[in-house]
């Protein structure tokens, strides 16, 4: 099952709207064949490694795979009929599909077929390789990532908005980690405004490891602005790859006319964009992770709003001062009121280091 | 000598004005003998381990020591003198005394004596642990400490000034460890106002262990008062030990009636407590390591002068938003002038982390 989490996990940059997930078929103690899913209308790891190897040596063999085998025919066929077909006698898998979909069919008709079903094996590292899969079968949104980098006294910028760079090579290098495994990344107006970021991924300059005959396609970047401010030339626009502008209102925009943004028109809440709406919208996108990399109001909001599944907090060995920039427009007016936060990880990233945190039980 | 840094180490929260030192007499690869200096009149510790065994079989044995022996006359006679009297074949010392009243003539009464003289082994660990009396010796000042506790946005204390508590028992109780080393803390006028904090060594209750026989001193407490505010009626004051108060002109005080405060006139530095001088007059009453706990003022003074040693940064998992008062009161306007920091290290403390740090080369 670790290599076939091993495996799973080439297709990080790849699956867009579906699983990540690797397929091990093993004979005799003996690993005969093995694939992964690389990316939406290829073959699923199953097939992948059923079709390599030959018919007469899977007969009676065990496929170990990170996902529950299909039962419904999507882009490709149902995958639960084709290891009834090739024979297997046994199936391991980590987890239980959570589509709505498949929930559980595909391994009731491996059962049927007298198949030896074994289900829970590493479901802890599959689940976390397929978090924003999950959340969208389950809750409708996109697992959402909220990115941050900061002085140690946590500041973001300085009080002129000043903020490049902050963080080290690598520790930005690492946040195209997380952009890569993103469908979407959502930024505010004024951060376009005032930074003019492209947000796109490098994946070659980032080492970002590409399945052999994919091109890296870059997510969807989503503009957060209820004003329709969006200036008409701007590195955003001028860098390859989807653009959602989320407005508050009907607006205007002179990249309509080829077809280069594209506008939705979000309810709002309290004057500002409803985050949880967007979400639910991205959901319907089919986006599984999001990125949020933005100033401190829309951080802030999202953190009130509770709507953070994982915070990465970059530090970089400075002290900005008290007159910087803070983090997250936050403002609990009680010690006891202020978020909790849980605390997953601390590591360093070249002279930086990086805290991944989620939130916490209490408000 | 690791046996004799343990045993030096115990010195940690008594030594005073002191070196903590260890030391241990092998013969034929046994321990026959060790010692550590416990506080200021008491034995150093070669001395310590001379006594405690028979004088035929010290003769021929090594004296493996922390620090170099003393060829002065103090409080206790001098140490190389008593360990060539002892007939003592070689002694292996860590590191060279500091203190200008030896400064290697302790090494070299030895060799005079035909001693075998080895220094250098665990010299790192030696001079940390003597860090502050390293740094009195070589530049007249204390070792500085700096320690703060925020929330993961950097945050001190709400809106309001409310700060407790923003880390848990752990931290607290380990502050306390940093507390007990020091022979002085340090704070403005403006905390003791707002939070009214003893700033006692709660040795019992944090498990601080104190060598046998001796009573646990509690360290020099400075507020530092420009205009002389300092209430009658305060915590620092009901609690038990020395205070000075440090005033920027000559000020009454009820108190010093009783003698239970000292005034010390500082000069000013724009108007400020010159801090530069406030530590040369730390050193001049032979405090070694004196830590800060203060506002964001004081702190971020330290921090622009350049003054700081060490500094200690806990985070506790929290939020506090943009409303809540930062940790240090400095200013840089570019990016490029922000104080660089070199991470020493980070740990866990209970739910918090604690971060240590030095200024780093650059402004």
């Amino acid at each position: 099952m670790r290599r076939a989490l091993l495996l799973a996990e080439k297709g990080l940059y790849t699956t867009g709207e579906n699983p990540r997930v690797g397929a091990c078929l093993v004979k005799d103690g003996n690993l005969i064949a093995q694939g992964f899913h690389r990316a939406p209308g290829r073959p699923h790891a199953e097939i992948e490694a059923i079709k390599q190897t030959d018919a007469g040596l899977i007969r009676e063999s065990t496929c170990v795979v990170t996902l529950e085998p299909c039962s419904h025919v999507g882009k490709t066929g149902p995958c639960a009929e084709a290891l009834v077909d090739a024979g297997i006698a046994r199936v391991v898998v980590a987890m239980e599909d959570p589509n709505p979909l498949v929930a559980g069919r595909g391994l009731a008709r491996l059962r049927d077929a007298n198949i030896d079903v074994v289900v829970g094996l590493y479901s802890e590292e599959a689940r976390s390789l397929n978090r924003g899969f999950i959340t969208r079968m389950m809750r409708g949104r996109p697992y959402v990532w909220l990115k941050s980098a900061a002085s140690l006294d946590g500041k973001v910028a300085m009080p002129d908005g000043e903020s490049k760079w902050i963080t080290g090579p690598d520790a930005r290098r690492d946040v195209q980690r997380i952009r890569g495994r993103c469908q979407a990344i959502v930024t505010g107006i004024n951060t376009v405004l005032a930074d003019d970021p492209q947000l796109t991924v490098r994946h070659n300059e980032s080492g970002l490891v590409i399945p052999e005959g994919l091109s890296a396609e870059q997510p969807l970047r989503v503009v957060l602005d209820t004003q329709g401010r969006l200036p008409i030339s701007n590195r955003l626009l001028d860098a390859e790859g989807p653009i959602l502008w989320v407005t508050g209102s009907h607006c205007q925009h002179p990249m309509f006319a080829n077809g280069r943004i594209e506008q939705w028109v979000a309810p709002l809440c309290d004057g500002r964009i409803d985050l949880k709406a967007l979400l639910l919208e991205l959901g319907r996108r089919q986006v599984n992770e999001v990125l949020f990399e933005a100033g401190a109001t829309l951080l802030g909001s999202l953190i009130e709003d509770r709507l953070v599944d994982q915070g990465v907090l970059y530090y970089a060995p400075k002290l900005l001062g008290q007159t910087a920039r803070s983090l997250y427009d936050i403002a609990p007016t009680r010690l006891a009121d202020a978020p909790e936060i849980s605390i997953q990880s601390i590591c360093e990233v070249g002279g930086d280091f990086r805290l991944d945190w989620t939130l916490g039980t209490r408000a």
